[in-house]
């Protein structure tokens, strides 16, 4: 559907002859994103700063004309799916980095910067920027914020909500503001910054962030630990995280996982019942310790292997697992449904058995890892959408997997957010009062509803 | 004013004899905090329950009857004080540890649990709760959440807003809601749990809060340094925040409060032109190298002594300065203005040059001391109010340290917050579509306006 006129005009003269484009090649491949789900765009805008972010906004509230705001398109949720047309912006151009305060503590970047390239950054600086996700070299801190996107070392250093000092943003009426303090600390107002964080570009464009760097540690140290079983492996997580030394990782794999990662990883990959990779990070004086701590919680019933890597080559040795479980799966299952739900530590067991139960009941593979530290656990339904009967039953198989999360005090998603996969979710998932209360967040910051409709709250 | 009938008789009857109250005495004592403001409560209710709460505010609701939220009073804003008059709501009894769940590190407790009574009974489970303000054996959890109020400890462990991961609430219309989940990462909907802190009553009434623990670190050393002056302390902060090891306490004090200190306190407490109090913390065999990349970070231009406590007893000599003041500045100057001002912490060398120049400009003794790793300073005015001149001075004087902090990318409240007290500032600190933004959260969570009417937003 085209823009109503003269919107386009408006909108070319606003961003420059690089910077908007109705042509449809253009539309289609910003259009899909990681989700494998695609829709239309009528237009895609490339905003090269913060002024055109606020015109732009404007010029399409006038028209009431859909904005889905894009980092890289790595969202899983079909997050940036132009569901219902209008302009995918997408912020490719506004990638710099602005500032480096390392005696405050923080850096300043426009969403467009990858998360590696800043990483890379600050690396020399002797800082990091804590959420990691895998996707790290291509993904945008604007998705990583809008998603509140985390990876392994969150269980230590917490996800963007624990790492965000303050956003630049344009609400839906075009409305420029700053959220949030240059200090570590504010009690002033109410907290608009962690309310834009995990809100997945429904409520505001993010222009810039102030973002709390933490210093590197100096060490760190790898730990594996097999285990007979999932159980055992899921009550060594529960007495690693009750001890004081917390992990900078702590990653689970089922047997499934690791069975998939052997057939593609090799020899290299051990056998067992499930798998713990452990890593303890801090000053080289510290580490013996915390490798002497970690490694009483990950002892007990079940454990059959426990190995610390020696050095760099066989900390490789050892991730070689959870490293080839990605190819591993995405060769053997095209149409795989990848869930990130996230339990209470201590209901790993219950929710592992459960998933098991539900994979016999519904004979549709699972495979089961993640960063169990959190209780986030990436649930991987294998089915063949070929199989008529696992096509027919992979929703109920997925309804199940959700069932078990919500009875465990668990919730739908750990870090990849809600978007479009999982919006009619939400309202069993959150009490009704607090839907609501969204809704009128909602409205508050986008009173017309152009601001990725279709997104994260249910119909 | 006498609240319209029946609401007092139909309140009664839902809170039982102990739990509501018009009598004046009574009224009169739950109308004052400790900002020394005062206003007069046209009743007391004391629920005992969530199911208390709710139905309160359905009650007030139906007779636009003003709600005030209190646990002990002990905020130093003006945040209780029944500026419009209606029911303070009093959450003594509503004082229970629901639950402590170790191996999930977290605890629920109702809002009324004072903070040192929650400390305690998590001690010997090996745990603490990160928010630490002095008035922690006086003041509650849901004053603490609702203040985000914050302590030494935060510097490395973070505010209430790091470290809730769910709250059960009533929103404005007596609707019940829980925000948060059981885990320690989620990303499902927008963060109404941070929304809430910090909120001062103002959006809903807090009636339960599971709370992230943290596990207690094995040991701790304290050390004190003096600097030659206030320049070369500060700069000492920066360098020691740039480094890795973060201290878990980074305490600050000018030339003025350590003469104050002294007068009080007797020769322990050193002659220098300021202090700093560093704490480090974790494994003990860890603590040697803390200790020593503090102390590099410590050393430099103007440091005059750095002395390491080899006991506890030396722990409290070191202390003595910091704990000798609270008792000295109430000695001599009962009217103090005391304000809690943030800033980046690169910037604290200008901000408390800037308060000497003001303090001399305006001839009114300003003493600084705080949480210098937030760069979060304690701004003390000592005007007498029998001297007309420096009594006309005072407001004059505050706006001067305000302009210097805004300045400075500083912000008003770094953990006591807004109150009555500061509101007609929010419109300096906070720009106006953020105010509009935050009006329009209101009136989401509370569109008769009844809860704490006349706090944290400007009129
Ligand atoms: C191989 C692979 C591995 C992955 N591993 C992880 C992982 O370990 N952990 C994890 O959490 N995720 C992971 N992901 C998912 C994904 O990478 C993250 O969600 C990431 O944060 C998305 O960033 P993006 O730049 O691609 O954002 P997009 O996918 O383009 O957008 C994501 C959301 O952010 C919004 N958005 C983007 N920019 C802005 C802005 N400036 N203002 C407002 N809203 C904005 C969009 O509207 C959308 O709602 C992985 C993805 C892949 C493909
Ligand atoms: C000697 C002394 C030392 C102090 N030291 C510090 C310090 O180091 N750091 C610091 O941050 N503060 C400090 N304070 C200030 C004060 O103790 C804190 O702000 C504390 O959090 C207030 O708790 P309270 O229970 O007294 O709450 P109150 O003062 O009763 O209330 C504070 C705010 O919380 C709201 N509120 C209370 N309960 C609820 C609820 N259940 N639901 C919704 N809203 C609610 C009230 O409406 C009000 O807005 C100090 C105070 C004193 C007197």
């Amino acid at each position: 559907m085209p823009l109503p006129s003269p919107l386009p005009e408006r909108l070319q003269a606003l961003l420059g002859p690089d910077g908007f484009t109705t042509d449809a090649a253009e539309c289609l491949v910003y259009g899909y994103d990681n989700s494998r789900q695609q829709a239309q765009a009528d237009a895609v805008a490339f905003p090269a700063t913060h002024e055109h972010v606020e015109a732009l906004v404007r010029l399409c509230r006038e028209f009431r004309v859909p904005i889905v705001a894009r980092g890289r398109g790595t969202n899983t949720t079909g997050a940036t799916v132009p569901v219902a047309g209008g302009v995918v912006v997408s912020f490719e151009r506004m990638n710099r980095i602005v500032r480096i305060d390392p005696d405050n503590r923080l850096a300043v970047v426009e969403p467009g910067v990858l998360n590696g390239e800043l990483q890379q950054v600050l690396r020399p600086l002797g800082f990091f920027w804590a959420p990691d996700p895998t996707s790290s070299p291509f993904c945008t801190i604007g998705g990583n914020l809008a998603c509140n996107a985390a990876g392994p070392r969150t269980v230590k250093y917490g996800s963007p909500r624990e790492n965000t000092l303050g956003l630049r943003a344009v609400d839906g009426t075009g409305a420029s503001f700053r959220s949030g303090f240059w200090t570590s600390k504010a009690a002033t107002g109410y907290d608009l910054t962690r309310l834009l964080v995990g809100s997945e570009g429904t409520l505001a464009l993010i222009t810039e962030a102030t973002l709390k760097l933490t210093p590197l540690p100096a060490a760190k140290r790898t730990l594996r630990a097999t285990y007979a079983d999932i159980r055992s492996a899921a009550a060594a997580v529960s007495r690693i995280m009750a001890q004081p030394v917390t992990p900078c990782a702590l990653e689970f794999l089922d047997d499934e996982a690791l069975r998939l990662a052997r057939q593609h990883g090799g020899d290299a990959i051990p056998v067992a019942g499930a798998l713990l990779m452990i890593e303890v990070d801090g000053e080289e004086a510290t580490l013996d310790t915390a490798v002497a701590a970690v490694s009483r919680a990950a002892e007990g019933a079940g454990l059959v292997e426990l190995r610390a890597a020696a050095d760099a080559a066989e900390v490789d040795t050892l991730w070689a697992a959870r490293k080839a479980l990605s190819p591993a799966l995405r060769a053997i299952a095209p149409m795989k449904i990848n869930e990130d739900v996230v339990v209470p530590v201590s209901r790993l067991p219950e929710l592992i058995s459960g998933l098991k139960a539900i994979s016999a009941k519904y004979t549709i593979p699972i495979v089961n890892f993640g960063h169990a530290g959190n209780g986030n656990i990436h649930v991987n339904l294998l089915y063949r959408p070929d199989d008529p009967q696992q096509a027919a039953a992979a929703p109920d198989c997925l309804a199940a997997v959700f069932d078990l999360v919500l009875s465990l005090d668990g919730t739908l998603s750990g870090e990849h957010g809600i978007g479009l996969a999982k919006r009619e979710w939400m309202s069993r998932a959150i009490d009704p009062v607090s839907v609501a209360l969204m809704r009128r967040i909602k409205a508050g910051f986008d009173p017309d509803g152009i601001l990725n409709p279709g997104k994260l709250l249910p119909d």
